[in-house]
């Protein structure tokens, strides 16, 4: 129980996942940053550092379990230093002759950046298979639909046709775009940190790099060349593609949530068994999970932003931007394994109502092929001839666009009914097929987890 | 214990205070929903809505410790409402037939934002008197600095002589103006909400418009006119005013964090008994205060962007922006709340050192005198001839000044020293004493308590 | 001609008005500089500091129209000082005896800060005007809309009824809070500066704040008590409040976008003559202003973020938000007054179809009716069990809800009619009523000009 | 001249770079949509949809020379379209027989978007160009100082040493990650647009993919695969890396503006010839180039955020974000590209002091060396006993670091002088190696042209 509904009994479903708790809860951190700890001192004694039964010693003991985490908390405001009260729990429960090998060197930033490097690669590796089960429920959707025509809509109007297949092909380039992306900053964003007070490592000798290649080895995370302690673009990186994937199921949830009103009822979101839309509206369905996805991209871009303006950091440390990372990143992280959770539901349970694309696409009918009649009408007395006289027709005579050209003599009944009869979707389909072959190639070339 | 640090059992000090946990505690909010419920009950059975009996069985029900929270939170997931599992809850302890009383013709909205009221009273009741607090302490700091001679800084480099009360002073007038919008948004900020399914109040009759006033009365909170479920300009104003406050103390915190650099030295963190700044260099004295608040800062201005976005709310119920709010709202109280303690406590123990401003401005001497005998100089030979001979005699002959205008025969050694020991920081301490003049007027002729 | 689209010949009209472009023009921006300047030479005069001959002097030579503004360019970016340029072009229209009177004691940033307090003034005035003229406008549309009764609108779905008057009323309520805003902000906002090197005013001797007190009396302006150079709150202040009022003209715009669908079709933007939605879509009529209201509050709270940014300033001056700020503030005000007057052509010339609103009231009958319902059938069943029934008639028997509810013996079909025919949106209405009685009692009691 | 500062006479230098002015540049951007128009006719003519002799005149006319902007700027207003008035311009010139076949089938949008993705082609050639420059620039002088010795500061101060070298390399490292992502992104970003109406390319037949991409080659750009009219992530992606290298820049600024203060000294900006720092304070220095990066930086994050919440866009176009990018892109792009040339101008002008460097080191001497004093005496009597000596030491005899071990037993004199002249930096020099060796390598594969 917590002072953010996040961190909360009645809604923390709401604001991250339980696998992501798994990552992110206190003790799974405090447990990250022991097993830091071990694994520094496992490298440590592999230099000679320390003796290899201290690090035996200090890997077994390195159970968050096994603290007194009262006495950590108690220590850590005491000392207002972050790691000093878990080493000093840690201490604790540690035989004397082995304390003095833990912790070694390091400083906060080294365990924290590790963390994050930890963090990274587990989060994502969660949003990488949470992308590619999303891509697939979206690859899935738009070839079933692939010619299932509605009324495409620009600034909120009903325009031309296009299909569904057509508008959920473009969600799943987006999508795969993202992966494109978190494979591309994998190399990036997956390193430790080791570098002592500085960055400089110059409590360890000549073996320095050496060690912490073995600490980063130790732990699955690339070494990175050099400190990064205010080198943040890698966080500012990765908590930005995560606010960019947020804004892409924001799209998608936006677009069900306009389409679920019932004016227009082409979609709607699944359903929960007992879900409760309104107690004084009983008969609403509310398109809850939509609009939580562009509640989610909101908080997302905004904890991105904190980590984007944290790159203009100062000196070889500073805690301005860093310990505001401490805040963002795990939100970011949280929110966008929510939204990843949701979309993946909202895709997979979506209800699709082509009878209403399709009563839709006929209620605004002149105007959805207008841009046929147009095409047809072009190439018989001219383009902007064309739309002056479409223009004066439909200001003038409303609906009745085949009429109204006859009228003006402009074209045969026979002529308008061909054009508007044309293949409107024909390409949009064709688009289709365009993406669902490009995803498929991808996904058949790349691994299921993100390595 | 949760997913996020702020919510954490070893950091959350650092992003809350035990006072706002006493708001926004998962108890603390469930107690005063609770709180709203019976005042609704309360409010209702003025108008012979409930009966009179039912409204007090509610109100001695409605206790947070009563209820079964892991049943209120199966019951929220369950029913995806956020509100129907905290009912279902209470239901549970109420005798059979006062339940139909509870709750009635409100919705989630109703009781959040009359939420939002409370915690806007009770936030911005304690950034009033932190603020006060905080005015108190830099009035005495400028007073006591009125005339502590330090250089003034410009694009960070030493230019004309300041007094230290100086800068306090420019602090305290700032704060005095964040007090003024504290005093002036109040009755915006602290009103309730009770607008039912769509905000206009239709479950209840005739009586509905008295029925809001009664039940914003019991809480204490105004009236709003009319409702506010889609009008966040409340919300977004109120985050708004808090980052704003965040900035200013930012603002003090890292003019320390420059200051206490030891190549100036001029001002110093006060040392916490016990405090470690760094394990692997035990010399430093880190000014983590100063930089916590710049970190604040940065946060508060990321929560109350998403509250700012929040305005442009569609029809009468958005859940995108309002569900945003439930983050940021409580996460920008708590963290003001934060850095209000640690900008005061930051004052209070701020140690000055008043040689070291005078040393700097020795050090850097020629140069800090230099406005004062550009204007000396200026009335001798006109001002943008003084202006030129005086960037030559720097460029040329460094910190020789007088020298330099000697032997150039543009004025006597006498002159210059005249001029340079000129009154170069009479005006600064005048200012001084008008900030101070002005605080205290205000201070004498307001509440201590916001209201 | 410009490099940015808001400057450009096509596109300006869209990103400022003509009557902001008086103001920010680079011609109008310098030529109040020049204003300044002269200001600043007649305050002088009166204190003796400079000739009161020099004085007339400046002031009439001071008009952009008699500076070459190419040599003026050619020196600023030669100096990479900012107004050295203009300086020097100022003194070679000048007497060579005059020249020596021209900025004295002042720096670049009294000049742009005094600039950036009249521009406030300007720019709250036409933000005061305008409001006021949209409140105007919102009132008389509420006015004639209290009792249009449509669907109120929760989620996206329709819901229990409002009357448009209603959902207009809730705007101009939020019109008139940033209204309150505007009067309060003011004194904070419409101020002069004079600070000289560091804000400590030395250059001038005893009479250096009788001096600035008369300088900003010379322009209109109230003098700032202390120099604010690095105290930006004001002008973050301002910024925020024209970014919170364009997202309540966002929020009308979208409203209005929303509403205009088609497949909803209860309100319509104004079709301009000669204007052209869609080229290759004839039929269709776009709600581009409604949109634009949206554009224009997402680019309005972007800038008004970099002010909030700024208020953490470093020491006596800091280039690097104050910098940010040239660009900031004016794009703040262009885009806001650019909103302001798109917004009142859309509220004043609004289609509203009430028989629209009548039919999609109908065409979700049961549902919209539903609240009134469940208050009568709370009466009698008790609420919870009038809940549960509901939702079972509804789910079971879709939209007969009277038929449901008589045969489950629920309720007589009479009752159903009295519950569901109940004075739905009586309280609305009454709502509207007040809003407009508030705005009128303010509006009688206000002045017509921001002052 | 325009409303902005950035499209000023005066000041414009500031905001962009008049090779960036030859994209952005009014001008500049109808010539580029007008040789899209070019492209497209010709495009056709290869399909027979346009005569190939109307294409070629077309191509022939479409000169921004030819045109009467003043009639295109008034068309444009009169019908409310954000090309129709370039059309109409474009027609005037044209044969009459020719008019029909200009701009057949494209929106607006065709035309925005492909000419964004000619701006990304253009502003990612631009920036990889000049962080190539800068990189080379940042390896030369890391190379050059790999061994300088200074102080590393954490929290704003003092403590163990690096070296300036390995500051630098830091940088380099950084910047060479963003050339990672800038050639990671083209592929993404490098793409024209033909959708039509609402992307489905309807007005045209069979051939419509086909002449898509003709259209695309014709320019140099790639096929998008399916219609990207809401599918903006490209955009965002494309602003925020450049928003993530100008932190960067920030970073470099910053660091500069910190060190080049007096009391430190370490760093000073190249002076221009010419400069004036400051009229009141002729003695006066600035960093301003540095602190204009962290300007740049503010607005483009700021500008970069709005990319970022246009990836929400709705249906098959939405004006809302769409717009917004028209402000938004080429202000981040132009501020970027200031940036760059603003860094590149510091980085080579830089001035290096390593005598201050060395002073700062012996001033603050005991401290500075205390993490390899506790190295050794860990290794003698364990960390934490280490540890604990150290600070008690330190806080109670102050500097004396060596007298103080000395006299309580724990070291000799040799000893703790051993320890301190320990190859402090050695690692650090290592580092240096790491990245230049890793930089050179990678310049080495790749082209100097962004493609």
């Amino acid at each position: 129980m917590g002072t953010r509904l996040s961190s909360s009994t009645l809604y923390a479903h709401l604001w991250g996942t339980p696998e992501l708790a798994g990552v992110f809860d206190e003790r799974a951190m405090l447990q990250s940053w022991l097993d830091i700890l071990a694994a520094l001192a496992r490298a440590q004694a592999a230099f000679g550092i320390v003796p290899g039964r201290a690090a035996e010693e200090i890997a077994a003991a390195a159970r968050v379990d096994a603290l007194d985490l009262e006495y950590v908390a108690e220590q850590t405001r005491l000392t207002s230093h972050s790691t000093l009260g878990l080493i000093r729990g840690l201490l604790r429960v540690l035989p004397a002759d082995v304390r003095e090998y833990v912790y070694l060197g390091a400083t906060v930033q080294d365990v924290s950046d590790t963390w994050f490097g930890l963090v990274m690669r587990e989060v994502g590796g969660i949003a990488w298979r949470d992308l590619r089960l999303l891509e697939a429920a979206l690859v899935d959707l738009a070839r079933r639909h692939r010619s299932t025509v509605m009324a495409g809509r620009t600034h909120g109007q009903p325009g031309a046709p296009i299909t569904f297949g057509f508008k959920v092909a473009s969600w799943a380039d987006e999508v795969r775009r993202h992966l494109q992306r978190l494979r591309e900053g994998r190399d990036r964003w997956v390193v430790g940190q080791l570098g002592g007070a500085v960055g400089a490592l110059a409590f360890f000798g000549a073996d320095a790099l050496a060690l912490r290649a073995r600490f980063c080895a130790e732990l699955g995370l690339a070494d990175p060349g050099i400190s990064w302690l205010t080198a943040r673009d890698r966080v500012a990186e990765f908590g930005t593609t995560l606010a960019l994937i947020c804004g892409t199921l924001a799209r998608i949830g936006t677009e069900v949530y306009e389409l679920a009103r019932p004016e227009i009822g082409e979609l709607a979101e699944p359903a929960p068994p007992g879900g409760v839309s309104s107690i004084t509206m009983p008969h609403k369905r509310n398109p809850e999970s939509s609009e939580h996805l562009d509640t989610l991209a909101r908080l997302t871009r905004s904890a991105a932003a904190v980590l984007v303006e944290g790159v203009v950091a100062g000196h070889e440390r500073d805690g301005r931007g860093w310990k505001a990372e401490w805040i963002a990143l795990p939100e970011v992280s949280q929110l966008a394994g929510a939204a990843l959770r949701i979309a993946l539901g909202l895709i997979e349970g979506l209800e699709v109502h082509p009878d209403a694309m399709a009563t839709n696409v006929t209620r605004f009918g002149s105007g959805l092929v207008s841009e046929r009649v147009l095409a047809g009408l072009s190439r018989q007395i001219g383009k902007h001839r064309a739309q002056q006289a479409l223009h004066e027709v439909l200001r003038q005579d409303g609906a009745e666009l085949a009429a109204g050209l006859v009228r003006r003599g402009l074209a045969t009944e026979d002529q308008v009914r061909t054009w508007a009869c044309g293949p409107a979707v024909d390409v949009a389909a064709q688009m289709v097929d365009v993406v669902l072959a490009k995803a498929e190639s991808a996904r058949a070339a790349e691994p299921q987890e993100w390595a």
